[in-house]
């Protein structure tokens, strides 16, 4: 029950910074719909087609299809005012993050494979709506610059495997390691804090 | 027998509009073929790989594959020509959109989904080999745009299960259906209908 | 072991040229490891989701993680000396498009596909990982317009099958067709070999 609160909160900020990106590229109804649904759904649908879950899972679990249908009606509606909602929004939008993050892990887990493929499932769940939305809208991932959404996701995998040494609890393992995913992200934003460049004063 | 006639100037159609988009885009021999293969089986792939139907459809059909080998080979050769055809194109590939919307609706249901996931996958059939021939060409998918293929597919689905619940003989559901998307997207383009835009006077 | 070894520096070769794309392109190290990832095993990806092989080839190889995390870390470290082993890599990248082709071609002999389906399968192999490479660097896919990669690519497809009604020894064919890919692709870049062009002097 909480976790499918925490689950509609995120795909509701999903779902809504697509319909932004789509309306910032003047696309109509239809366009706004499907930008809304990928953003929120496309990382999920790219993480179960590669595993091999069928049909994925979005498609069996309308809850999904009516959240992204009446987040992108609202905010198409009320974009006057969205920028009001910008903090909820982004709250809601890591939390999202988190959350998939330990989805895709887990789904990783239960198919069988290696930690690192599980990270790499768990930050595919949680980032690459957004990228298919961006290639979409024609525009280089937001995330492959400027690196706010990948390296949460990553330390908060880690951060699970290294916990199920420790811990037998699933659900214990499963909401630490979705936190810290979330705290990361809001220490990263909060304090500015990027990968080091690799250009610039060319270190290397 | 009847059905397959359709499919292939359906198929056709979808192939020479991907050859001519790449064209317009000066790529190669290789790349004009690709397009127009991506063009015709792209919607259809994409949804045999979300529904889980492998190896997907195109690969166990070789018609598909002589018919887009053939068309491309055609419309290259006669590229100058083609614009003399541009009714009875736009004819086929109406009729192919009514078609693919169809068939994709029903491979929804022999996957047990939704109603509306069904329709999602029939428009998904229908559009998405257009989206993925814009991705492949740098450019934002004209269908996000300016709305003329995914409202006819949408509620010719509609219709589709409207008329379950009365009818019985699912080739005539099958027909109908195809024949709402292709009248709703005749009259749409005849009277220069669109859905209301977002935009401009800012009614919302 | 030969194999192996052939296998990993086509990998290496691939996540390389990714890792030169994103650089130009002035991503991040989160953008630089996707997309030296994608180069790598995108094609493969492409193929086993099209054929139904899950989980992906590479997602139950930890060997290919490894190589290429390496080879991206080494890249980017080494970016300015990297010119100096363009040859090395140009030899490399061809060696891996060679073995790749066969390797995807073997993929649709035992699912039971069409020899063209299987050509078409070993060719996506091949070129897919640079084609969704460019796409996510919002590029229009480099091979769609100088095609340097595909028709060695399809002929030595073409002679696998040639070979096949002459010869029993599978791992020969193997050899013999991947080096065929090798050979054409060196002659076709030393003697600037290319398709006939479908534009200019408009022979059409």
């Amino acid at each position: 029950m909480f976790f499918q609160v925490v689950d509609i909160l995120g795909t509701i900020a999903f779902a809504i910074s697509g319909v932004l990106v789509a309306l910032d590229k003047r696309m109509d109804a239809f366009g706004v719909v499907i930008i809304a649904f990928v953003t929120a759904v496309g990382g999920g649908t790219l993480r179960d087609v590669m595993v091999g879950i069928h049909p994925v899972s979005w498609m069996t679990n309308m809850t999904y299809v009516y959240v992204i249908l009446g987040a992108a009606f609202f905010a198409v509606l009320l974009r006057k005012q969205i920028n009001y909602l910008r903090r909820s929004l982004f709250l809601f939008d890591t939390i999202g993050i988190g959350l998939y993050t330990v989805v895709g892990i887990e789904t990783g887990i239960v198919a069988g494979l290696h930690p690192i493929i599980c990270i790499a499932l768990g930050t595919m769940t949680a980032c690459f709506g957004g990228v298919i939305r961006d290639i979409l809208c024609n525009e280089i991932p937001v995330i492959f610059r400027k690196e706010i959404y990948a390296t949460p996701c990553i330390l908060g995998g880690f951060s699970y495997f290294l916990l199920r040494e420790f811990v037998a609890d699933t659900n214990f393992i499963f909401v630490i390691a979705g936190l810290i995913v979330i705290i990361v992200r809001l220490l990263a934003v909060r304090f500015k804090i990027s990968l080091p460049s690799l250009y610039g004063a060319e270190e290397f």
